[in-house]
């Protein structure tokens, strides 16, 4: 199972978005994601995304909720699907329709590193 | 306002789905695609459809449905969007959410040329 935390930090003039991805049964697993502002209007143009940046984490949060409504079913309607790649991974939450599988988001994550993973470990505890 | 319609022809040994796009107010606009079903296996990969090539004209027509039924609408949830160029056009199937446009479906079209703009005349008996 992928446990997934958003985190907003304030620096000195920018707002950062940084999203971890890690796993219950894997403590050396983590992806990383770090969204500036800067970041975000791209984001925003290339996916279609209508809301500011502000609203932004609350949206994934609502849509990873979604996923874990659903992740009883048999055939869940939203699913958070992380593929894992050495260099660049993409964290996809999906929809499935009786058509196709819509794809409501797409992140680019960054494999972690020694001091992200350590860092990680200390803020949840693990 | 761009008048869509699909046709299914049983060559000899191939089915081709075709679509036209054309416009009652524009005579000379016409939009077509030819989907074989080889190039469905690409599509159908490329965005993740899972319906089978039987199914796939009656999706593109039940989501044509969704973007009339909500035409009336200030803020229409299903809509149709043609964007023409010279050399290759799309037409994207995209519904629009609190959040984000969501594309269920995106289609190259190629501009019709003098033979096809005078065919699809003659069949709609313009």
């Amino acid at each position: 199972m992928v446990t997934t935390t958003a985190q907003r930090n304030l620096h000195v003039h920018a707002q950062v978005l940084r999203i971890h991805a890690s796993s219950e049964e894997d403590p050396y697993l983590l992806q990383t994601l770090e969204v500036t502002e800067d970041d975000f209007q791209c984001l925003k143009a290339d996916q279609g995304i209508l809301v500011d940046f502000a609203s932004f984490p609350g949206k994934i949060i609502s849509l990873l909720e979604r996923c874990i409504s659903s992740h009883a079913s048999d055939t869940p309607r939203f699913q958070a699907v992380l593929s894992c790649r050495p260099s660049d991974s993409t964290l996809k939450i999906v929809e499935t329709n009786d058509f196709k599988q819509l794809a409501h988001i797409t992140l680019a994550f960054k494999p972690g590193n020694d001091f992200t993973v350590k860092q990680v470990h200390v803020v949840s505890g693990g």
